[in-house]
C-alpha cells in the first residue's frame, strides 16, 4: 500500500435508534447528512463524493437521500456489505481522501427495518433456505455453546454484557432502549434459541447516521474539534467452514483487528474506548478476545469482573452497543464513528469515558466483512 | 483531485447474456471471474480488492461469488447504483488501482432477473408507487414525444437503433438476442408505452462480467495485451423535475461525457467506438448528442444516415448493445468494458471495428448515476 495522507473525522450527526413509524428512511438520513454539515461547519457543496450504506432501501437510496440535501452532481455510491454496510461506506469515504482521489468525503448509513427476526439477505425463491427459520440466533447459540465448553463461558456472563450495555443506553439519549435491565430481566426474558434470550439479541430499529471526512490542511479550518483517523482495515472471511462458527468468527475479526494495530503503531492496551459488534451478548464477549483486549478465552471473565464498563479497563459500547443503541443496519457502523468521535471530543456528556485519547470501532456482517477503525484526539 | 496512476485493463471475462433458467447468479459471477483471470494470466491470489455490482442479489452477493474462486480475505465491497451498477464496481476498482490504494483490482457485475418489466429499486410497502404501473417505458415515450417534437425524431428512427443493435447482436456470441430483426418486425412488434414497442425496450435476463485492472508496471507483464483507461468520469444527477425528463437525461449524461473527455485530453471525434446505454431505442439516439458524437438534435437523422454502424463514423453498441445483448442490469457496465476491450485488441472476430483505438463505455442508473470511461490501445 503507498503512502496515505492523513484523514480527519470534522463531523458526525445521528438521529435517535427507534422504531420511528411515521418517517421514511430518506428523512432519516436528510436529517444525519445536515446535523453532520453543521457540526462540521461546512456547506453541502463541500462535499466531493458520498458513500451510502444500508442493506434494504433500494439500489438509488443514498441518491434518494441526498437529492433533497443537494443536487450537486457527485459521485454518489451505494455501498452494501450486511451488518457491516456503514462501516462500509465510512472505509470507503476513508479511502477516497485517505489517496488524495478526494479531499472531503461523506459517509452516511441509514436503514428503516420492519419487525421480527432479520432475514438473511434476499433469500432465492425456492432455496432450501427460504424455509428455514432465522438464520442469525441459531449461529450465535452455536458459538455460545463452543465458547461455553472450552472456556467455561456461562449464560450469567451473557446477561451482564446486556446489563451493562443497558446501563450504558440509558445514558444515552439517541439509544433506542434507555431503561436499565437487571440480571434477572435478562435471564428470564423470552427464549429465542438455546440460551439465547430475548434481551441478548439487538432490536431491529429504524435510524441514520453520517460522518465527514477530509484531509490534514481542511480539517484545521473546522467549526468542531477534528478527530484523526489513525487505521482503517477492512477484511473478508478466509474461514467458512460453516460448522465451526467459533472459528469463523474467531478469524476474520482477529486478522482485521490486527492489520488495524499494526496500520496504527498501537496495542491494545492503548485504546480507551471502542465500540464492537454486539450483534448478540456472546458476540462482545468474543470480541473482547478478538480485538485482544483480553486473552483468549477470557472474555466472560472480562465482563464479569466490570473491565468494560465505563470507568472500566477499557470501556466497550459506552453508547449502549447494538443491544441497547439498537442495529439499524446500514446505520451502525456510522453510529460506532459518531460515538467514538463525540467522546473523544469529550462531549459524550453523562456516558462520557473520562481521558478517552483513543477510540476504536469494530463492525461484522455476516457473509462476510469485517471493518476496524482507530481514532485519535490530538 | 491528486495526480493519478495509469490504470490498465488486463483481463476481462464474460458469460452469454440469457436467461439461464437452471443456473444461479453465483455460478455466473464465477464463470466471468474465472475467465477474467484465465486472460490476465494470473491467480486469485494476485487480486487485492473487489468491487461487486450487483442490485437484486443480496447484501453479500458479491462474497458468494468469490468464496468459490478464492477466500483469500481482501476486501470485498458490493457497490449499487441500479441500472449503472457494473460501472459503480468498474469505477470503484480503478480508483482504487489510480489512487495507489492496491495494484490489482477486480469489478465484477452479475444479475439473474425474473421475467416481466422492471420494478423501480425496493418500493415502500404502502407506498403509492407500489400500485403504478412500471415506470421507465412510461418516462422513455415521454422522452420521445418531447424529443420528437422539438427535433422531428420518429418512430422509424428508434426501429434502426434497434434494427442496428440485433444486426451487431447476431453477430456476438455472448448477446440474449441473436437474430437480425427488419424494421417492420421492430414497428410491428407489441406496444408498451405510446410509440414504444417491444422490440424497443431493452430484454430482462441473467448473467456476468469481470474485468482486472492493475498498475502500469503490473500490466507489462500479463498474459493479453493491456488495454488503458485513459478517463474515468463518475456523477450523479443536478437536474431532477420529473417533468422535463428529455432535460433531466440530458443534464447527467452530457457533464459526465465532458468530464470524462476533459480527463482523457480526447474529443468525441476521437472516439473508434461506444458502448452506451441503449435501455430503450431512444435513449441510443439521445446519447449519440449527450456523447457529442453528434450535433444536439441530430441523433435521429444519424442513425438513419448508418454513422453508428459498424464500419460507420463511429461504431455504437457492436456488442448488440442492452437491447440485443441483454441487460442483466449489474453485468452491463462491466459487459460494457468488455466489449471495449475485446475490440481495442482485435479480438472481435465478426464484429470487429476495424483500426478501433479508442473506445469509450456509457452506463446510466436511473435514480441517477452515470459513469463514463474511455479506453485506449498503445
Amino acid at each position: 500500500m503507498k503512502n496515505l495522507r492523513d484523514v480527519y473525522v470534522i463531523g458526525v450527526g445521528m438521529t435517535k435508534f427507534a422504531r420511528h413509524p411515521d418517517r421514511k428512511f430518506h428523512d432519516l438520513g436528510q436529517e444525519a447528512v445536515r446535523a453532520a454539515l453543521e457540526d462540521a461547519g461546512i456547506s453541502y457543496d463541500a462535499i466531493e463524493a458520498a458513500y451510502c450504506g444500508h442493506v434494504m432501501q433500494g439500489s438509488t437510496a443514498g441518491q434518494q437521500v441526498l437529492d433533497k440535501v443537494g443536487r450537486t452532481g457527485i459521485p454518489i455510491m451505494n455501498v452494501e456489505n450486511a451488518c457491516a454496510s456503514g462501516t462500509t461506506a465510512f472505509r470507503s469515504a476513508w479511502a477516497n481522501v485517505a489517496t488524495g482521489l478526494n479531499n472531503v468525503a461523506l459517509a452516511v448509513g441509514f436503514e428503516k427495518m420492519g419487525r421480527g427476526p432479520l432475514k438473511m439477505s434476499r433469500i432465492e425463491e425456492g432455496s432450501e433456505e427460504e424455509n428455514k427459520p432465522p438464520m442469525m440466533p441459531f449461529i450465535f447459540a452455536q458459538i455460545f455453546e463452543e465458547h461455553s465448553s472450552r472456556y467455561g463461558t456461562t449464560e450469567e456472563q451473557m446477561a451482564l454484557v446486556s446489563v451493562k450495555n443497558h446501563d450504558n443506553g440509558a445514558l444515552n439519549p439517541r439509544a433506542q432502549y434507555q431503561k436499565p435491565m437487571t440480571v434477572e430481566e435478562v435471564m428470564n426474558s423470552r427464549p429465542i434459541v438455546g440460551p439465547l434470550r430475548l434481551l441478548m439479541c439487538c432490536p431491529t430499529g429504524a435510524g441514520a447516521a453520517a460522518a465527514i471526512v477530509c484531509s490534514e490542511d481542511i480539517a484545521r479550518t473546522a467549526k468542531s474539534k477534528p478527530i484523526r483517523v489513525v487505521a482503517s482495515s477492512f477484511q473478508s472471511e478466509k474461514y467458512g467452514d460453516p460448522n465451526e462458527p467459533l472459528t469463523g468468527i474467531t478469524e476474520i475479526n482477529q486478522r482485521t483487528a490486527n492489520l488495524a494495530y499494526e496500520m496504527a503503531g498501537l496495542k491494545p492496551d492503548d485504546i480507551d474506548l471502542v465500540e464492537l459488534h454486539d450483534c448478540f451478548a456472546i458476540a462482545e464477549i468474543i470480541h473482547y478476545e478478538n480485538l485482544g483486549l483480553c486473552k483468549r478465552g477470557e472474555g466472560g471473565k472480562f465482563i464479569e469482573e466490570g473491565m468494560s464498563k465505563i470507568g472500566g479497563k477499557v470501556a466497550v459500547n459506552p453508547s449502549g452497543g447494538l443491544l441497547a443503541k439498537g442495529h439499524p443496519l446500514g446505520a451502525t457502523g456510522v453510529a460506532q464513528v459518531f460515538e467514538i468521535v463525540t467522546q473523544l471530543r469529550g462531549l459524550a456528556d453523562q456516558r462520557q469515558v473520562k481521558g478517552a485519547k483513543v477510540g476504536l470501532t469494530h463492525c461484522q456482517g455476516f457473509g462476510g466483512a469485517t471493518g476496524v477503525h482507530i481514532f485519535a484526539r490530538e
